[in-house]
């Protein structure tokens, strides 16, 4: 039976739900997103009772469909005021998946009293007192409920960020070696759990990869296949998996799209110094891993594992991070990257949104530029929760707010991450028209703009940017339901047979005679519900442009400027 | 002629424009919103370049119309992201119109450097360096430019809070004694100003009632006739001349509306202790004045001279301000009020809005309810600039952003006023629905709930509510382009004499032939610009609502909720 596991923190009680037939074709974020738009009132306070968290396994996650165990939290957004999915790997999906459940949702809101713990186990669902994990970092709740709870177990956890409900807040849940820094992090939905009185999430389930397949024979053919598809694609196949994302970090800066100083300069001189081929000649070096996998079954493997010279380990260093708190900082130091990445992923604050705020205080002359000490004994802050704690847990667009800085790289309250809108401009044109605010993965176009996959489109110029922007949203609004990591998309954009590989995997899954057409109406329809809700919350084209200063200043080197004009990006959503 | 001051802060160039004939017709709030709506972008940054300061004397000011000296001060908030009107009493407004100036327009914005001051004379204008000002308290940089231009001017200035660019920094400008606390305090006009590089405007003109009159004889008549009917109101003729506005602080709190410890209450033991009456008691005491007129030609003289017990005067002590630190924090001590008021005033912040920011972050824990010293501390963060300080400053919506808090009464990001939008209802309304964000002046319901002016409508009930906010949005709104005192209006209300002597007096000034249903009409066209603005700015009817607990919490001692439905909201705006 597939199940909805139903928490009211109001009243402690606890409902394991047959799922309506109307969910039964949805999972990952097409299901977080419609659960959320049929159960919470679009204009409700984020952080009160009437929000709730959801927490979904993707269409294909817990099967043998590789690198599918991605897990989807969704909820209303305390950092945008809209809806959000935010996604993330490591091992708990596949285990919730293979427990039946199609959704975790937490609602209600307890009137004070410790925080608790929800122990899911294949013999059912439990909420327990937790007060003993309050106020501890991520790294030691989740190493404390392996000891209690077994070795094996998914912890799904919130770090004193989010029980302070601080914005920027994540959820984040561990890999299969116990590290805890699989990250669903942004939009704050770890401010929603902590409001929730919800300090982790235990599932224990010993299958990985047995959830259950109509067509076995089936679905194995076309798993195989898509393993190889992936595989052989020169992204999914070879750069990723040699230096992870971070293989990014002097592509970017080569094109002249790395956003530096605060979104000054397109440039940065110490790019090689934070590079993933730096990242891995030291991580080898300390006795760490240039190459991980988040979770069992992933062909890619783009995470590592970095030491720190303090003996602790950061793992993974993203590409993305390594880019907010390294060239948005103007800071050429890895160590200092792992140093501020860590304490995030320990004190339970989305990387991409803090390394913004740190820019955003920078610009203000609260910290000067290039200072790692100094960005480090800042972030030191947050757990502390001192007033500048507070303001870096507030996210960049609150931070800009409280410093009177007008060059506050945020659309929707949400921080721009690694790619330069100026000089990356399909990204700009997502960043601006995502219902996620902004956010590189919601239509990733750096794809044909930078990387030359899917085709072509220069990044310095407006054409073609907003009908590929339109695609990649649809796509990957299809593609994060299905719980596939979003880089299936690299091998998927370039290769004919990808997509309908995806199709005939779920098919085989659910016994279903889905088309492509289908998988990208499932796309559509996501989009739309979650336009449907901003719009009810309040959102209007005016919550769909970029910050003014992309629009007025040169990015060098090519010195553009953002001129996608206002009408333009309202033809995004013009189906 | 009839002329506007144009400074562009960016060039530096300064013009003197004949004012275009859509734009004569219009005073006050009427042409600071015409002239924001035709020239500011509404989805501009709006501490950027392309926002303006528009300054404008009301259309009977000047003249000898009594209590006709308010100055509106206008452009697109930074709290609210709105366009935004504030007025304030003092000398300015008088001297503006005897000059012929219809209104100040600060455009552009400087690359750096210096502020600057703005001096007009009749004359002509003139932008001055003003570096020696810079960082210095209104107080301070009001007595200076009365040494050094002469203790007749006008001085509208900011304090370090505009210069800091804090979101609740205000505009203010001096009485006749030169006390520099005439506020047009709320949105943060102050930080537009600092924006743009200006610190202080002097205006030097010899003359207060000689504005242009038509025909002087007919308006003398109806002047002397609108003065007796504001001399023979109990409130305009009585209350206000005897206790000023804080005369409200004991009726609210019998009517149980008085907002206490953050609006949890709506009674406090202590209200007597910080009533006008005891205000007048004390202040006469200390020699004082319990009574006292913010410009000439005022016949209310609802302002006070409170001196405090370290020396120094704090004048004046409003009921809201004496609520907002007062009953608010639960705080019934007259002389913290009075400080508290008091560094307001000279670092340039809105005494409401700091009251409500001071009130959440109590919520939050940051500092005890009730603890005025501890209060005292943290305002005093603000001129300094420090984190808190900057939370401060940046208003109630933010810090409850910041420290993860819930109840934050607030509308558009602006803090809600001294009367509980539960047993004040048609205050709610007002708050919910005006385009100005929470403000009790754009539609004073408490005249007909509390008061019984202008008939009576149960405060406790939602009957009614609706179409008694409309009406006075619109009065009020007309009332506000006049340069009349929005306390007129208990007269007006009351005296079926008073709006067609206004329109007298108009008429008289003018050689118009106006009736009462064109000043309905204008206030309507003034409310009808305004919210297209706001519409292009992004506002939707999601943000004519009130917070969410108000809504879900009962308020002592009525134990009644804010029941008035979003339909019903949405029908303010009917016409």
């Amino acid at each position: 039976m597939s199940k909805f596991i139903r928490v009211n923190m109001t009243t402690r009680e606890l409902a394991i739900e047959e799922v309506p037939e109307q969910y039964l074709a949805l999972g990952g974020r097409a299901l977080t997103s419609q659960l959320v738009a049929d159960e919470v009132p679009p204009t409700c306070d984020p952080l009160g009772p009437f929000n709730k968290l959801v927490i979904a396994p993707g269409l294909l996650s817990g099967t043998s469909a590789p690198s599918s165990g991605r897990l989807s939290v969704g909820g209303k957004s305390p950092l945008t005021g809209g809806i959000k999915e935010a996604n993330a790997g490591g091992i708990t999906s596949q285990k919730l998946a293979n427990l039946g459940i199609k959704a975790i949702i937490v609602e209600g809101k307890p009137a004070g009293g410790d925080f608790s713990l929800l122990k899911i186990t294949p013999e059912g669902a439990e909420l327990i007192p937790a007060g003993d994990l309050a106020g501890k970092g991520t790294y030691e709740v989740t190493a404390i409920c392996r000891r209690r709870y077994g070795d094996k177990v998914g912890v799904i956890t919130i770090g004193p960020a989010g029980e302070m409900l601080m914005l920027s807040a994540g959820v984040t849940n561990n890999d299969s070696d116990g590290n805890s820094s699989r990250y669903a992090g942004r939009g704050g939905l770890g401010a929603v759990m902590g409001s929730k009185g919800l300090k982790a999430i235990v599932v224990d389930c010993p299958k990985t990869f047995d959830a259950p397949v109509k067509d076995p024979e089936r679905f194995k053919a076309a798993a195989k296949k898509f393993a190889k598809i992936l595989l052989d694609h020169p992204v999914c196949g070879q750069g990723l998996p040699s230096y992870g994302t971070n293989v990014l970090m002097n592509i970017i800066n080569e094109a002249g799209a790395l956003p530096v100083r605060n979104f000054r300069f397109g440039r940065f001189d110490k790019a090689g110094e934070v590079s993933g081929e730096k990242l891995a000649e030291v991580a080898v070096a300390r006795g760490g891993k240039a190459t991980h996998a988040c979770h069992p079954g992933c062909v890619m493997r783009c995470s590592n594992v970095y030491p720190m010279p303090d003996g602790k380990v950061c793992a993974p260093i993203e590409y993305e991070t390594a880019w907010c708190f390294g060239p948005n900082l103007e800071i050429g130091d890895l160590d200092v990257i792992a140093k501020l990445n860590y304490i995030c992923n320990d004190v339970g604050l989305d990387t991409i949104e803090t390394g913004c705020t740190l820019g955003v205080l920078m610009e203000a002359g609260v910290i000067p530029f290039g200072d790692g000490q100094a960005a480090i004994a800042a972030l030191e802050e947050v757990g502390k929760g001192t007033p500048l704690g507070r303001i870096i847990g507030s996210g960049a667009a609150n931070a800009g707010k409280v410093f009177g800085v007008t060059r506050v790289p945020a659309v929707k309250g949400q921080g721009i991450p690694a790619y330069d809108p100026r000089s990356c401009k399909g990204n700009g044109v997502t960043y601006a028209t995502t219902p996620m605010g902004a956010d590189h993965t919601a239509g990733y176009a750096v794809t044909a703009n930078i990387l030359k996959v899917g085709g072509f489109v220069d990044p310095t110029k407006k054409d073609g940017q907003v009908e590929l922007s339109r695609n990649l949203q649809v796509a990957t609004a299809a593609v994060d339901s299905t719980g596939l990591c979003l880089f299936v998309a690299f091998a998927v954009l370039d290769n004919p047979e990808g997509l309908p590989t995806i199709v005939e995997m779920l098919n085989a899954q659910y016994g279903t005679a889905l088309t492509v057409d289908d998988v990208a109406a499932l796309g559509q329809n996501v989009l739309k519900v979650e336009r449907k809700f901003n719009r009810e919350a309040g959102f209007t084209r005016a919550d769909d442009r970029l910050p003014e200063f992309f629009t007025t200043e040169d990015l060098p080197p090519h010195n553009t400027k953002f001129d996608v004009k206002a009408e333009e990006l309202d033809e995004v959503f013009n189906f």
